[in-house]
């Protein structure tokens, strides 16, 4: 199988891989709490477990993740108050992906994937990218694509279904639940103690938000749902189907001929 | 009823209600096209319109809206390139927010809320506040508090199955569609034309973004779903539902308790 | 008559007034407080006001005004401590200018007047636009215009002689004097109250600014000249003078030919 | 008498002089053509001198001077376009002056004079300024003062008077005209040669400014007024009514008691 | 053996782990091209190895590598003009240094280390801890201290003569040579292909630098110095020396009593 | 003989240089103490002293200084918590590089030396300079050439060992040492008191740099190494050194052949 990580080949290699049209993809994480039983990294973890799997399967390569993200917000991440999480501010953020991108673009890379894990990034993400096209377009690159997806909008309905049955909470209390915990009980269970889940019902928010945030309002674990129900089984099939998801879009995303 | 726009007090009029403690709404919308049925303007009139109802209900004050937005997403606005549509980057958004949360902090305002308008500016509203907060404590300003709200999160069941008994496509697609659509004609009817709604089922939009936008996913009137069942009457149900629930929730979010 | 607001047009219709080369006028104004005798958004109102009317005059049309502007000073608006005043960082004001008409530029826009109506904006403006114009250059755009202009510099001699005798005591100092008062009592009667007007001789200042300000130089009022003379009739003399003035100004700066 | 050039000072007298409680002039100007009669440097050169006499005479001292300064503006120095000129951005500018002032602080320092003479610095001095002070009060600091002027403020009407008779064209058009050639006559009249001046009479603009610049509309020698009048008795008298007004002016300006 | 990877913590761990006083050490690093005959991710996994190491003697922890740098620069690195090194701008490393120290801060630690493992890093780090302690100052902590070094400091003379003989070229040109190439050897093995390595002498440089690069001064294979004589023994013998000599350093550098 | 300082010439006599080809350098330096012996400004006036030397030999320009540099650091200058250096942030530092060079560019001047004065400088330099010339491409420019130096790098070991013999203690610690005295005794000889020189020998610090400094580890002179061997014979021997070398070497470095 060929290599997928960029920072471990050789340069002539990459530039060879590169000349042959290589998409790049780009894991986007953070160093954020998941709770008691968990590590803080699987918001770095799983996307660079996705993208390479999935660079893997399309013959593209895979760029050293950025693992610090945006701050963590309370309703998706349970706040960035919280001891562990470390962010960075939204104009760092945005300015690191346009930094990045601008160069692989300088390489001859002209297919992007930005893999995110965290949430909060998502508009960060967004911007940086646009600030990179509009840059690269003053440079004369006018065919430079990107895609910004996270992984588990992936994973389709028949699989939350089996994994969740009624009790889907949504995603954006998965946070430190059962679809990151599933993964990473599949991917690095020795960064995960089931014995130190806390088991309590999905974090309930106003539908607003408050600045500073009102610690009570997410669960002392940290996590906004229970991974109580977690297995390594699930993150098997969580992971097959976002890679396979993720694969298949990525060959419609980047048709030429769209 | 007591004024409620900043803009139209005397300064000492403004000095003595912050002084009592007034809260102080800012509406937060966008120059962004809504189709060819209706004016550019929603995002900045209904949130406007919300605040002030909301401000006449609560003692609050309502300052001038910030008009200009972050850049519309193809999957929540149609997308930054359809003409019309007049957004800021990113970091000019949040330096706005901070800015303008800064100077009120200093007139002694010490609870302010976001009232948006325009979905794409959500996290960096929450970046702006962030850093006012983070100026304001170098300030030795320790108690100011800050709410980000988006109106339609207001919107309860009952409300959304009256209108679309079981078509409801979600906020996501509601762009120019029949929630913006029956408040403008309840609010300004002569800015809409009911004529000119190009009736489409709703957009859809693989689970990625790829920039830049590919301009056929969106549909050709800019709009993400059809209007078409748009009526007054809704809008003046939906601005009540809206008005009524922001209203109850800023008590209950700046109680002093919690 | 056209309509001349961009923000009520709908985008097809906004599109072909683009297409069809139609100048846009951008207010700039400010919050900031004008004394006990009026509300706080004259700087927007006015030039608002003075825009629509050189808009329908030439075939224009206006954009929604940027409504905070940069910090006011003690000789020219009183100073920044005042209650009331909103405003912001230079660096934020130049970026919103520069996002803004390289968003218009966007849609084919290639002539813009800032009418500003607030002293200090001026060089925060003029950055603004060389910072557009040189991103404009690197996207290929060489055939950008813009003009910035305050709209008192229309004032003629005969006009201030008619209203001021021999007692005009300069623009300087004419923060919420009868210029302003007068056009407000014209435009918007029930936002100023002539019973609250603090009648005092014009604001002395020494030949430098010093900062901290010192409050006891600018008048408990906030206004740096009495209003006490300011009528409706002057206000309709000083619209119909700037909105002339400016109008033929327009076509003699953007005249092709030059 | 006592050294006044912070630069030719070693630290220890440095030191000592702050503890003593010395007040700090910075000299602000630009690299900006002034004619082809002159040298570029006048903007810089006549602020410095004045600040070395008036800190001789009240005892303060003069920091290096900030010799690049904000771009040229048409109607006050002909233009950014033209050779030699050498312009900072506004932001860039703005922050040079908040880093100086701030390590001033750090030293000690709690009275700053910034003397002008560039017109198109000064709002971008007042926004340095700004953000200086709001710094330095996140520090603790709060008892640090500074004053903005431009030295020509300081040039009476019997000065005018007796310069320019009934002919004074207005600060606006002297660039590169009768003031500054004749203070350069007298302080440095090797870098003046007057069989060069260029006599037309002072530009005329319309009241407001186009961009890019329409370059006729500048004289084509670069100045807005002839200096064809400037002498160096003319040049000393200037600068003792500067140096004088100055003088007194700070005295004022930093009384405690104010 | 204590964890010591921040990153593979549990909160919960990691809050009392910074209770108890833990030093946190940052790798820091680069994407950068090494050559033909490696990897390019020396620069991040050598001060990575080298922190763990040092963790582990001193009780410390290690936050996850900063894993882009900032610019090559040809007479260190080979230039950047070459594939594969992906940098970041001046201004993006700075604050994403000042962003996470910030917010280590927050947690409670109080001792950084920064190892650097790419020259070019530097002044960008200096610059990004003086940003971080200034703001830190104005939140009221005063404590928090930070070391700065570069791991190769840390070889002694006597390992450099055990190595080079006399033959050390100086790091200046240890670019992708026997430095990093043993210590890649010793812990790494499979990320280096001793065959491909090319043998040359070290480069030489004019004593200035001239940009845009010239391309023919860094030798083709990217290394500024020959691999050839790296070995996976002095790989263990450099490892070594460093671990030993920062860990012993770090004691003193924290000292309490200095 | 020529005249070399831009900031003499009159516009007309600059532009006929700048079309004749003429190269343009910029001393950049710094304000920091140098010891109680000496003023300030070695790191302007002896880069400045250099390149109008080197300008008269190669027929180049020179512009103003940059007077202001980056933060001293302690291993090199001393550390920044010292009185009278005066240092720009990073980030400053690069703006006011770019924006000087752009403004060369655009008067047509094509290739450009920085003499640096100040080592601390140097990063900063390099990123003014990189996005200079990223800039300059994106406005079409693709034929600007900038060259870096800092002139001690141009002092031979001929006569370095003239002058230390054998104790030459590295340019690390010639902060207001042998070198930068001697120079200065040659040049301006008013500036220096060798009465006041400190001797002591060469400061020792550990391989790492700690935030905040620890002020123990400066001697208490400000100077890195002792001063008291400096004379004016060897400042005039170093000065010919370095304006030769760098004379010949800025003919290498911009010869169109390379």
């Amino acid at each position: 199988m060929e290599k997928t990580r960029i920072s471990e080949l050789a340069w002539p290699e990459y530039a060879q891989r590169v000349r042959d049209g290589a998409m790049v993809l780009i894991p986007v994480g953070a160093l954020e709490q998941h709770g008691p039983h968990m590590s803080m990294n699987p918001d770095v973890l799983l996307p660079t477990a996705i993208s390479e799997r999935v660079a893997a399967n399309i013959g593209g390569l895979v760029a050293p993740a950025l693992v610090y993200g945006y701050k963590s917000q309370q309703q998706s991440g349970g706040g960035n108050h919280l001891p562990g999480t470390t962010s960075l501010d939204g104009n760092t953020m945005i300015n690191v992906v346009r930094d990045v991108l601008r160069e692989l673009a300088r390489h001859g890379v002209r297919r992007v994937t930005l893999v995110n894990g965290h949430y909060e990034n998502s508009m960060f993400l967004t911007e940086g990218v646009d600030l990179a096209i509009r840059e690269l377009g003053w440079s004369g690159v006018h065919d430079f694509r990107c895609v910004i997806l996270s992984y588990w909008d992936f994973i389709d309905e028949t699989t939350i279904r089996a994994i969740y049955a009624d009790d889907f909470p949504g995603w954006a209390v998965e946070h430190g639940g059962v679809l990151e915990t599933s993964l990473m009980l599949h991917l690095h269970p020795h960064l995960v103690n089931m014995d130190l889940v806390e088991d309590h019902p999905p974090a309930e928010f106003p539908p607003y938000d408050h600045f500073p945030v009102k610690p009570e309002l997410t669960p002392a674990s940290g996590c906004l749902s229970s991974a109580r129900r977690a297995t390594a089984e699930y993150g098997e099939l969580l992971l097959r189907v976002a890679v396979e998801g993720i694969s298949t879009a990525l060959g419609t995303a980047f048709d030429p001929a769209t």
